[in-house]
């Protein structure tokens, strides 16, 4: 048998581990709050980053790279930015090693201290806004419409494989524009871009909307963000997208002339998801036999199990299984036929399921006499027996349908978990015994969001985009409120 | 006019600069030693980048991703490692900042010391080695063929943009092997793979060969490297590749129970290529009017310069421009139509020859009626007059053309640089008049060879693979030596 999972009801959050290690996504790293990213995890990472990174580039942004490390002095000069970074960073101190005199091993050489300190880059704001300076004099240098891939590191508390770690690998989008208006509208362009991509290709449904100046990235005038659900009745925010203003030019002076050759400060965004989502995509569809993967970034999209009996068998059915393989991959399917003879096909179906593979095929000698084979589909776990004979086209059908089903199931699940709420009562209860997100009217005050937040661990998750307004009355203080927000426990 | 640029023959070291930081590949940055790369070298990196993945994938691998900070500790493990690499290092001590309490901006937090000093990667065989120990028990789990593209930092004293900086990018590969056999052929797999890479791709002949004792990777068995020859007469290390024994096996404790249940420590190799490439890429082919780009990783291959004779000859122009432009992309040709109103034809020729486009088109009204566009190469200069009809094939064919001519004369050029010294004046006398390979007896001490650095600068490059066996004297001491070793200067 396969390696033994816990169930959800049994244990949510050692589910979500079990699933994390024993999937082989990703491991516990011998660097206090690191991990490290195994090869199909990284594969899973590398199908989702190269879709954004298209999507990206389809938008008329291009790649760069600045410097891991930010000297000190920079993190002070925005002081919104400084209050919301400043504290759990990496510090480097030092720039060399030596012998330790006394023959134990190494020690830092206590004469090469940095005169001042750099940081590890939690975001690289700063740095790059320092960058941009030197880049932008005129209107004709903007938009200015950069991304970079990078590791950033935050030194988190309480760590947890994705979904926390001290370094993770991100993307982060940096532009410089001439107005408001199209800073604005860059801000909720990738914001769009961020939640065609979660719900398309994670096939994970996403709301769209506007943090409260509570939940706003340090340094922001607007953060937008997109909150997707998970099966445990927790929000999970899976990507922000910030309206900076002039805060970053102004910290930095970045000025630019205009047409009348007027100066000005340049207008800002910043735009980032990580490999945060990889853990939304896991609680957002896995269940207790393992990994659920939607077939559009699944590392691998069929698999053929062999099913051997006896060694007369074994060529006719690799002879085949080759064939049908090799069919797959000319429609551009990622298939692996895996006739490894260490494991048993009952061990590799386990295997397989556990590692979420969309389709899995299954075939033996009477298969093959019959021109068939068994198809089993991970999501509904439902198995048929199709015909060898346009079995390609059906197999990318099939995935096709696997991923609208993937979306649908989590978009049901979803919807159901959007509850009004109008009492406290009503509004607590809830939170307790349903979760998900719950539509409660709120008096818009920051003190109102941080008591409810101590009482109930409950957050404001957004102010949805093209929110109904509606006259209602705060549910913890009863104050007058115009609209309706989405309140969660979150991750 | 465009940008001023220092010739080759004026200031070497200035040309090249002038040719990074002009030609738009890369910056310096706020901190001392990290460069920032532009829009346009992360382009041409990425280029490069998918076209090795593609190579390593190809060659059974797959992408992983370890953590960037390795604690010191683990840099002692294994002894002849810790000499090469434990000196310059970025050091974190800290992991948070605080207010300064007298408000003067942010401090480091004194009660936030690290109880064990962690070091930003100079390269990830421990940390590596470490986790391997829990992936690796039985041969099934062997051979492990594991790459990672990452940032890593050695604390360089002088650096230089791409070829010498404290941050740059690379990938670095790490694999475990049953025995010393496959390890050693993996590490020459990828010492080929590195070969056919720069050659074909960046159009750069290079040396195969072996390093010599002391010009090993600190805790390899042996190293294989690639030697190129840049236009100055110096050589460039391009790549390396090691075979590493069973070195960090032992170090790190990993063992493997082979088919009868024995155990034994596994092989392994690494093996790395950098953004220093991209040095030698600038080196290998420029001139003193700016980069010049091999087409296959071009950022852009050609550009599509109109020129404007008043308002009315601008719509004809753009339509056929922007027919041209698209039947050069569904070639799969990466181009650019710079209809851009801002600057002049002649500015535009400029900043494309500097930026090293390999062919420019450029187009009138009278080139229309006549059916033609002028197409220039960037590698000969040379101009012609083409038909309209068939531009797209001819341009694919001009491209491949530029290619390999961009290689024959680097070829040419590095082989006329190979010369062979007998006697220790003539050596001295190369070395200063002529520059490039020189091919001379070595009496196989490391005392001769550092000698040999002292007096002269130069350093064994390699003991090129397959080597021709001969016998004759030290180049420095007389002594006996069976084969000739090639010397440089080198970057």
């Amino acid at each position: 048998m396969s390696k033994e999972l816990t169930s959800r009801a049994e244990d949510y959050s050692q589910w979500y581990n079990d699933l994390v290690i024993k999937g082989g996504l990703a491991d516990y790293s011998a660097v206090r709050g690191c991990m490290v990213i195994k090869p199909y995890g990284f594969a899973l990472w590398e199908n989702m980053r190269d879709q954004l990174d298209k999507m990206f580039k389809d938008t008329g942004h291009v790649n760069a790279y600045f410097p891991l490390l930010i000297p000190k002095s920079f993190l002070s000069k925005e002081a919104a930015h400084v209050e919301g970074f400043a504290k759990e960073c990496a510090v480097v101190t030092h720039y060399r090693l030596m012998n330790d005199p006394n023959g134990s091993g190494i020690i830092v050489d206590p004469d090469a201290k940095l005169e001042e300190e750099l940081i590890i880059r939690p975001t690289s704001e700063t740095i790059i806004w320092n960058t941009y300076r030197d880049w932008i004099q005129s209107y004709r240098d903007l938009p200015l419409l950069i991304n970079q891939w990078a590791n950033v590191m935050r030194w988190e508390m309480r760590t947890r494989l994705f979904l926390r770690t001290a370094e993770f690998l991100w993307q982060e989008g940096h532009t410089a524009h001439a107005t408001s208006e199209e800073a604005v509208e860059e801000a909720e362009r990738m914001l769009d871009v961020y939640a065609e991509f979660v719900e398309e290709y994670m096939a994970v449904p996403v709301i769209k909307g506007i943090k409260t100046p509570n939940e706003r990235f340090a340094g922001a005038v607007e953060t937008y963000c997109i909150e997707a659900l998970m099966q445990d009745g927790k929000a999970l925010q899976a990507g922000t997208s910030h309206f900076l203003g002039q805060n970053f030019a102004k910290a930095f002076d970045v000025k630019f002339s205009d047409k009348n050759n007027k100066l000005d400060h340049v207008w800002a965004t910043s735009w980032g998801v990580s490999t945060r989502l990889i853990g939304a995509l896991i609680m957002a569809h896995s269940d207790d036999q393992g990994l659920v993967m939607p077939p559009k970034i699944a590392p691998l999209q069929v698999v053929i199990v062999p099913v051997y009996k006896g060694e007369d068998s074994k060529a006719i059915i690799d002879a085949k299984a080759n064939e049908i393989s090799a069919e797959l991959k000319a429609m551009g399917i990622r298939v692996k036929f895996d006739n490894s003879d260490n494991s048993r096909p009952g061990w590799k179906f386990a295997e397989y399921e556990l590692k979420g593979v969309p389709v899995r095929i299954a075939m033996g000698l009477r298969d093959i006499e019959n021109n068939t084979v068994e198809v089993a589909r991970r999501d509904t776990k439902e198995k048929n027996v199709l015909g060898i004979d346009g079995l390609a086209a059906n197999t990318r059908l099939l995935l096709d349908e696997i991923q609208l089903n993937m979306y649908n199931k989590a978009q049901a699940f979803r919807d159901e978990h959007i509850t009004p709420a109008d009492t406290w009562a009503e509004f607590v209860k809830l939170l307790d015994e349903k979760g998900g997100f719950i539509s409660a009217h709120w008096d818009g005050t920051a003190e109102t969001e941080d008591k409810i937040k101590e009482q109930t661990k409950a957050t404001i998750r957004c102010i949805p985009m093209n929110n109904k307004e509606e006259e209602g009355n705060c549910i913890l203080t009863g104050g007058p409120s115009k609209q309706r927000v989405l309140f969660a426990r979150a991750y």
